[in-house]
């Protein structure tokens, strides 16, 4: 037997139960391809965390093998086959037993990925995995220049891939599925026309009273080694388990794992901006939360993983904003943060460090963006996106067409790109069709949210306390250990009995905001 | 085409020239399985250097899936099609062109391969992957009976492995051949023997003159810190290029390469012990500097790597010791040590700071022993090696054997397991038959710089101005370009012109440690 430890791929059938041949070969066979991702991701973690510059050429050319290759595996006739036979071995389990979740997203995975060449997949990749280098260097030296053929063909090699997928609408669906199976751009572009029809009036209004807030405390000095020491006491604290995980640096915050048990995390320090870093520790401990608290049962397969981008990002930012920007949580944390940078901040208390790390600024960085602005940064990126991809932007001029955006919408613009479109690492990335995900995910974070205190009133006495687990223990039992075994759509219905919706979202910052800048009583 | 970048394999034939479309299939299939391999190391090098403990399980399951499946690419039977249809088509090129060597080199490989199951592969891997999780933890706690299960199962699979290889006197042969093709156990013996003729007669003058020598400078406080950024500026002057590599810390220094542009190194620090982390630096620098000189044109295939583990070992040592461990290397160096070190070192002076790092010291810890006993340390183990393999030591009575051993050949013996049979990496990792070659490696590095200086009389001097291109260029040139090329006994007769000799290692120890103890002059 090659492979002794695939037992314990089904944890919802009795074990010894032998459940069908057919069906463990299947197993077998995608454990295998599932740890040539997992491989993957680790290259991928280490070209952007350690590996050294000569590294990038061989990188490229490994990534691209291993794409290849499993993409090859996934897609032969075998896995046809066994996927049909196994469908009859285990027809009599219910919908949401684990094996049956795992044939139906293997399904899916199978006929999608089936209709993309595996050369196709290989070239991506190897482009994707220089094109990141490219970016690097031309984001640190403000050269979109040098980028821009990278870029040129990251789109030419999305609309293939949309081509290849197919589409109802746009090719932009084909992409956005990839992230967000089951929504489509008009309906994106729907609920974002919803969304600024509340936010605009809203950032305008609080304009008119920006002196009512000062981030000043959080610009002041702060010692990088302290910020790190301290951003991992936090993630600690609300749960993320670093003896299954680890944090490193890289030019952009990102969480990736190899396995339920090792869950990595990354983040950047500015040395004279608290925010960064430890919201961005926050952020990515959130990510990386919910991929710890994934059912066992699902290690090592094709469930295994959160169940999509917006998802993923509902509580990446739920753990940044609804819980680390709130009163109540600073209220425990803050005493020790003072500690930390006495200099810094002992003059600054609670409830002005709060409104600081709160303050509404239409700004340039969306990683960095308050809670107000957020959306409309993500708007943008999503209008640019629409454009590049069916030629309305062109390449050349797409740093200029942001600008202007980004001035329309924010009310400033870049004055230069690294501020402007190079500061994503997305489309370097080949992430095409991903961006919307981080405004529904932020919807979805008060959704869940909302649910999870309708369950548990006392949640918000606890965060007062520095307590977490009964808010994780929740979101883990209705939501992390499912990983992929229901669609975004359908895991947002059964968890909160209703659809993705604004209002949460919408009122959440009206009464946060409201508050803090005085917009429900005037005469504060 | 799925792999664009594969062109450049073969740099000794035109630009252009369609060489023969087996070949290039072949070449292809070669690299693909290569880029495996390599994926396969930078897990490893993870799993030693950044690894969480959580991900241990995932990570083997991980490299199984890796080695299975190039194992199983490797001996396909479509390869061994390939390997006869292209040996037609480069019959007229020369034996030391690059196409003819890849081709003879993967034959042998493909042959040994094919002898081995790819199931036995992947337990191996496995085993391996897990084994070396435990030694890590049991080293630590000085818990060999924790450790002793899994070396019990390596000493099994090792049997296995020697059987499925094949050896024409003892099991022992198939394992050395791995890491030393064309040598013998015998031969080692019979090399062992007359070394040891050598050696205990100068350990014993020495040790009686022991106090002619003290090593106390380099058992001062020093700043951990500031041991590395020296280690550094030490390795990047004598030509390991940092753009292509990247040092971190492990429990065992190593090196290991994801391609000749991508060579890292590991060290580890004693804050009261100046000699591991500058020597062990310097040594690791040594293994890199030979995988970052391999020919550009070898670059992502079989032979992109050192020729055998030995001529590897003769590098580590030629740079740590013929180089570091010299009086002229320090007359440079001194200075800028001493002003790194400033509390620890103002009152040693450069003689005195030479004479510590030389100290012959009947010691513990191998990578720790001195010029003169380093090779005691390594006949042990081979001796508990051939014993394990054989059953004529039990792995039960092992530490014990080890203790005897070590107070036989050493005057001393270690108190505990940590210090003893736990100290060294390889059981762990599978490597048996590995030991042998550190004790070659080091007569050979002898061999090779004397024939370096009898073309280069001006190498010495150089040395002592802080310049190493000459000697390094010569390395280069004369073995690192040439990767696996030829067989470790074919290399060393072709730049030597002479078979592996003990004399020059002995003359040099005589040399060196004469004049340092008075040997051949009582009176100073």
């Amino acid at each position: 037997m090659a492979f002794t430890i695939v037992e314990g791929a089904n944890f919802d059938r009795c074990e010894g139960d032998d459940l069908g041949e057919k069906f463990d070969e299947l197993s077998r066979k995608l454990r295998e391809i599932r740890n040539l991702q997992k491989a993957a991701s680790v290259l991928t973690w280490d070209q952007e965390t350690k590996m050294p510059a000569g590294g990038s050429r061989a990188r490229a050319e490994q990534l691209s093998t291993l794409s290849h290759l499993t993409h090859t595996m996934f897609t032969a006739d075998a896995i046809d086959e066994l996927l049909s036979s196994a469908r009859e071995e285990i027809q009599d389990l219910p919908y949401e037993s684990d094996d049956v979740s795992l044939l139906r997203v293997a399904q899916r995975d199978f006929d999608r990925s089936k209709k993309v060449p595996a050369d196709f997949v290989a070239e991506l990749t190897r482009h994707v995995s220089l094109s990141h280098h490219i970016w690097v260097q031309a984001r640190l030296e403000d050269d979109y220049p040098t980028f821009a053929p990278f870029l040129a063909k990251t789109l030419e090699l999305s609309r293939r891939r949309a081509e290849y997928l197919g589409y109802q609408e746009k090719p932009y669906d084909a992409l956005l599925d990839l992230f967000e199976p089951g929504f489509r751009s008009s309906q994106v572009a729907q609920i974002f026309d919803k969304l600024k029809g509340e936010l605009i009036p809203l950032v305008q209004a609080i304009g008119e009273r920006a002196d009512r807030v000062s981030d000043e405390p959080v610009h002041r000095s702060f010692d990088e080694a302290k910020q790190e020491k301290f951003g991992v006491i936090v993630a600690a604290a609300i749960g993320y388990d670093f003896s299954r995980g680890r944090l490193d640096r890289a030019v952009h915050p990102f969480e990736t794992s190899f396995s339920r048990d090792d869950v990595r995390i990354t983040t950047r320090f500015e040395r004279d901006f608290l925010s960064p870093s430890l919201f961005g520790t926050m952020h990515e401990s959130g990510h990386a939360m919910y991929e710890q608290g994934i059912g066992e049962g699902l290690e090592g397969t094709l469930l295994g993983r959160g169940a999509s981008s917006a998802l993923h990002e509902s509580q990446s930012r739920l753990w940044e904003n609804v819980v680390g920007r709130s009163r109540r949580f600073w209220q425990h944390f803050y005493p020790q943060l003072q500690e930390t940078f006495p200099e810094a901040l002992h003059d600054v208390d609670v409830d002005a460090f709060y409104r600081a790390i709160n303050k509404v600024d239409p700004s340039l960085i969306r990683v960095e963006a308050d809670e107000v602005t957020y959306s409309l940064h993500v708007m943008l990126r999503f209008e640019m996106e629409m454009g590049l991809l069916d030629g309305t932007i062109s390449v050349e001029e797409a740093p200029d067409v942001w600008k202007e955006k980004h001035q329309l919408y924010l009310g400033v613009a870049p004055p230069n790109d690294r501020l402007g479109i190079l500061q994503d690492i997305h489309w370097s990335s080949g992430l095409l069709g991903y961006f919307p995900t981080y405004a529904l995910g932020t919807m979805l974070s008060l959704q869940l949210y909302n649910c999870a205190l309708q369950a548990h009133p006392e949640i918000p006495d606890e965060v007062e306390r520095g307590q977490f687990d009964t808010l994780r223990t929740w979101l883990t039992s209705n939501v992390y250990r499912h990983g992929r075994k229901f669609e975004p759509l359908e895991l947002i219905e059964r968890v909160t009995g209703r659809p993705i919706e604004t209002e949460p979202y919408v009122a959440y910052l009206k009464e946060k905001f409201g508050d803090m800048y005085g917009l429900t009583s005037p005469s504060t």
